[in-house]
């Protein structure tokens, strides 16, 4: 059996038959998407700026246009996509040309390139991918995310992708892969598995828009307690990487709180949702800093809706959510 | 001219004429095995132990070793390198076959491959690697030491390159590459420098060793004073990603320092002495944060050396040694 279909068979666990474009097509565009964006970064010695800014006036860079450019002609060549958005153009496009008679139809929304600042100093960033059952991912029912992956381009190309389908979320799948250039793939981990019960010793934590703890005494709080009790800091300033550091150690918490002079900056289409159903497919729990609610169980209304993110081991996130609402 | 003769020709700034092999056969050999670890780093995605322990104690990856053959391979292949010793090996071995003619002969010292924690998440790491001139490393003169490379396994292969001959260390030079799989390289910033003038408004910290800030109370006042004053930060725990960081930025200060309960564990042959040259070369300061002095002043007397260590922009650097030192 192939390695491709080694990740097909292991990703069937959650899926069974019921979404077969979504194993043996959807996942798989995504996958040479990411290679494909791994081996343009590598060229990318002279990271000039595209000279353009985002629909969210972030500065865009060559490689981010590139990256979206990969993903949206793979997902072009792929059926069962009807709809593709990004951060780099967050309107969603109609792409149901042929795909009328399919069975599964899936919708898009990802972000190609994260983690912009870190490009420069040659840090690991990352892809951030999601995809919802159906014909948009706007107005669906929370339980309609049926997948997401996080591409990771540091000095391997790997790639975390969770697959679970409506009312079977008790089947859940979370796998970790190494890509090869071409988009082939080999299993890392088949069960990426946050630690539940404490046995893992070394406990991280990753305090992003850590600048607002000046201003949020329950942050600081929090940090100086981490500090404290001893627990490792790793934090790249990379979502992907950051969220990925956490899933591969079994251990940690990365958060993203809200402060009055701090706003929401993480889009929960092309971002946090993504993220929060990889996190919760590898038993974790990802919530909004702001109201304590699970990020998935809120539908999405529009592209451009941002908030907080604090995500990770389910124990650690609970002791979070008690730290900043009380 | 080729990008090779390009970098020559920038390194040959700091050298002149003085050390013909440095430039043209020494610095290339380091190179090449950067990239050819970086090949072999691509496809190592079952990071296995070797199943033993390297001279300090620490799991040696396979990786690590790979890394340690290709650097020991390519310095063999330079008649100009005389003695070579790694954090792998770290006993200096005699390679002085065919050079007793030359004009220029140097001794290497090397971690071939540095941040083991953060290569199972695919995090950036690097290599970090020491050249003095003369027939050792140990109980020579700190002008001695006339180079350092720091490279990084990203989702590039990029390298940073200090060169400065002793008595003209005013013509230090600081390059930084990008490489290819062949280890030829185009260069990225032909002066890499530390902002003096405090003209950066954006201000990294990089706090290493944080847990040591429990029991430290001065260390736990400069953390709290960085958020309140609002330095962002960026932590990966990786030294070589942590230090490009600071040299590419052009702002920042990586501090690990040493308290009673958490020992030095910073190798001053393979890690300390070429930083703090980099450092230096780039405009900023690497000191010993027990007793303040510079990092380069102290001769090597032995391999096993171990110490703290405050690098970065110097204004920031003399801030901490204040808090630290009092």
């Amino acid at each position: 059996m192939s390695s491709q279909e080694k990740l097909e068979q292991s990703l069937r666990r959650a899926t069974g038959d019921a979404n077969p474009s979504l194993t043996n097509a959807v996942i798989p565009a995504l996958l040479r998407g990411i290679a494909r964006t791994a081996v343009a970064l590598r060229k990318a010695h002279s990271v000039d700026t595209a000279g353009s800014e985002n629909a969210f006036g972030d500065t865009q860079l060559n490689v981010d246009v590139l990256a979206d450019e990969f993903f949206r002609d793979e997902l072009a060549a792929c059926p069962a996509v009807v709809a593709a958005s990004s951060e780099e153009d967050p309107v969603e496009i109609d792409m149901s040309t042929s795909s009328e008679d399919m069975d599964d139809v899936y919708a898009v929304a990802f972000d190609p390139l994260d983690g912009s600042s870190i490009i420069g100093p040659n840090w690991s960033v990352g892809s951030i991918l999601g995809v919802w059952e159906g014909w948009s991912v706007l107005r669906q029912d929370p339980g309609k995310q049926v997948a997401a992956v996080l591409g990771v381009f540091g000095p391997r190309t790997t790639a975390v992708i969770a697959v679970r389908i409506p009312g079977r979320e008790g089947d859940a799948v979370c796998v970790e892969v190494g890509l090869a250039d071409d988009g082939s793939c080999e299993i890392i981990r088949s069960d990426v598995r946050l630690d539940a019960e404490g046995t893992i010793k070394t406990r991280y934590f990753a305090p992003a828009n850590l600048r607002s703890a000046a201003e949020d005494e329950r942050y600081m709080g929090l940090v100086t307690r981490y500090i404290a009790e001893r627990y490792t800091l790793r934090y790249s300033g990379g979502l992907v990487p950051d969220v990925v550091h956490t899933l591969v150690k079994g251990h940690g918490v990365y958060l993203s709180p809200v402060t009055a002079g701090s706003k929401a900056k993480l889009r929960r289409a092309f971002e946090l949702l993504p993220v929060a159903l990889i996190v919760e497919c590898a038993g974790g729990m990802a919530i909004d800093p702001a109201s304590g609610r699970r990020i998935l169980e809120t539908p999405l209304e529009n592209l451009d809706e941002k908030a907080g993110l604090v995500c990770g081991t389910a124990g650690e996130v609970e002791k979070v959510e008690i730290a900043l609402l009380g």
